[in-house]
């Protein structure tokens, strides 16, 4: 089996080191525009060998897994050249544009637009992971534009590689994932932005920093170049997001203004129900 | 050694379970308003037995670990107690107002102001757990009103316990830590709020979160017992870092509006620089 990695990043070599896992025979061969990622990618033993986008034409398997604004110019480019047996998938954080992007592609039906939740705060082949994907949730979006046989070849996959998965619509999706995934990402980066700038001039600070802090600022170590298209593919939800966290922190600093602490405390009591969810979630 | 803990939840029980290794001869006396966690405390092997406040007169150390609304009114009828050569610790997250309730009290020198930076999102004697402290800073506050004696047997005992000190004055460390602490809460618990305000009627959003939402929401499940006393005690400073998150979101949503993701990239990017922070952290 032919196997093309698209981005030999943290998402595509961790999809990289589980295919050779379950699949012995695969071959996996890496497209990268940055050519230390390809050296350090076979380092690493992520990919076996480099590749160019012409060589797509002789892929059984294509990921593309490169920056969402990327995926809009090379999904369609990748489409043009697979053969008719390829099965294309995508793992952006956004699928609206990305599916309006091959909509009328007249290889369309090889395409697979999906969207694993998985990943870390890191980047590149070195935080690829063998077994990233174990028990975590695949969405896939339009599945009934993807041909039959494609589906069942990609449903393989990822019953192999330990996926759960759940379908829906692009623009559900979209809306979704910018509650529990892109506004997460902003509260993060701008938690971190207020404590840095208040650093500049109280060097004691970052020592008084615990657990608690390092958990509530992890994403914002996360790549700009990856975020940034997403944050403007996903913009109108994420502004919705945005709005009602803004507003809730708003409220919560009027009740503490107005020194009404039992309802301060009424509302983190609430709010503990996420322990529950999160639960509910593993 | 006698040693007392005056609220047997995670930070009293862990500080009990230390204690037990490192001080083998030391009998641990729990007092609890809940009976239920000494019951706990005692069959988890927290606390050695069961002791009222009147008891603390033997007391060679008292740990006070509650809430630190409590802590005003406890703190000083300790004192009022204890022996001369009592050492009385508080581990509260806010100290201004802890030191201000007994700057007068003629046993001030038998008061140690201490805030261990340590925990987790879970409380209660079953929280508790050995090593909790090792290698976490521990700040201490207006030590030379200390006696010079039991400075040194508190150095000792968290020396032993593996934490690292700071010094501090109250006013510097309420100002701090409303930054690195108390802030990192409230922004976690508005996004829980806010998450959980749009799954009332969107019942899949949390199949959707992954281990980024969990870690961004981790302090949500925190106690609001514990933390609405010091959101009252450390208002001021809190209600600045609110104003200047706040700020920080609204400027980014005015970057998205406006479209200027390039913009938006470099907030992201100057922000990573957290990551380096935090390694020094540890």
């Amino acid at each position: 089996m032919k196997v093309f990695i698209i981005g030999t990043g943290l998402i595509g070599g961790s999809f990289a080191l589980d295919i050779q896992q379950e699949y012995p025979d695969a071959i996996i061969y890496g497209v990268d525009l940055n050519n230390s990622h390809i050296k350090e990618a076979i380092a690493h033993g992520v990919i076996h060998q480099e590749a160019s986008l012409d060589d797509v034409q002789d892929a059984e398997v294509v990921f593309i897994t490169i920056p969402v604004d990327a995926t809009l110019s090379v999904l369609p480019k990748i489409l043009d050249v697979v053969n008719d047996n390829a099965l294309v998938i995508d793992a952006g954080s956004t699928k609206q544009r990305i599916c309006e992007a091959v909509k009328d592609h007249p290889k369309r039906r090889n395409f697979l637009a999906a969207h694993p939740i998985a990943g870390t705060e890191f980047s590149g082949p070195k935080a690829a992971m063998l077994g990233l994907y174990k028990e975590k949730t695949n969405i896939i979006c339009e599945v009934e534009k993807t041909a039959f046989k494609l589906q069942e070849k990609a449903l393989e996959i990822f019953s192999k590689i330990g996926m759960r998965i759940r379908y829906m619509d692009a623009v559900s999706h979209d809306k979704h994932i910018a509650y529990v995934s892109h506004l997460s990402h902003i509260s993060s980066f701008m938690l971190g932005k207020t404590v840095i700038e208040k650093e500049k001039n109280e060097r004691d600070i970052f020592d008084m920093a615990g657990s608690g802090f390092e958990s509530t600022v992890r994403l914002a170590k996360s790549s700009p170049v990856m975020w940034t298209p997403i944050f403007e593919q996903n913009k109108e939800n994420i502004i919705e997001t945005l709005d009602e966290y803004i507003g809730n922190l708003k409220q919560f600093k009027k009740l503490m203004e107005e020194h009404k602490f039992d309802q301060v405390f009424d509302e983190m009591q609430e709010t503990n129900h996420i322990a529950a969810i999160l639960k509910g979630i593993k």
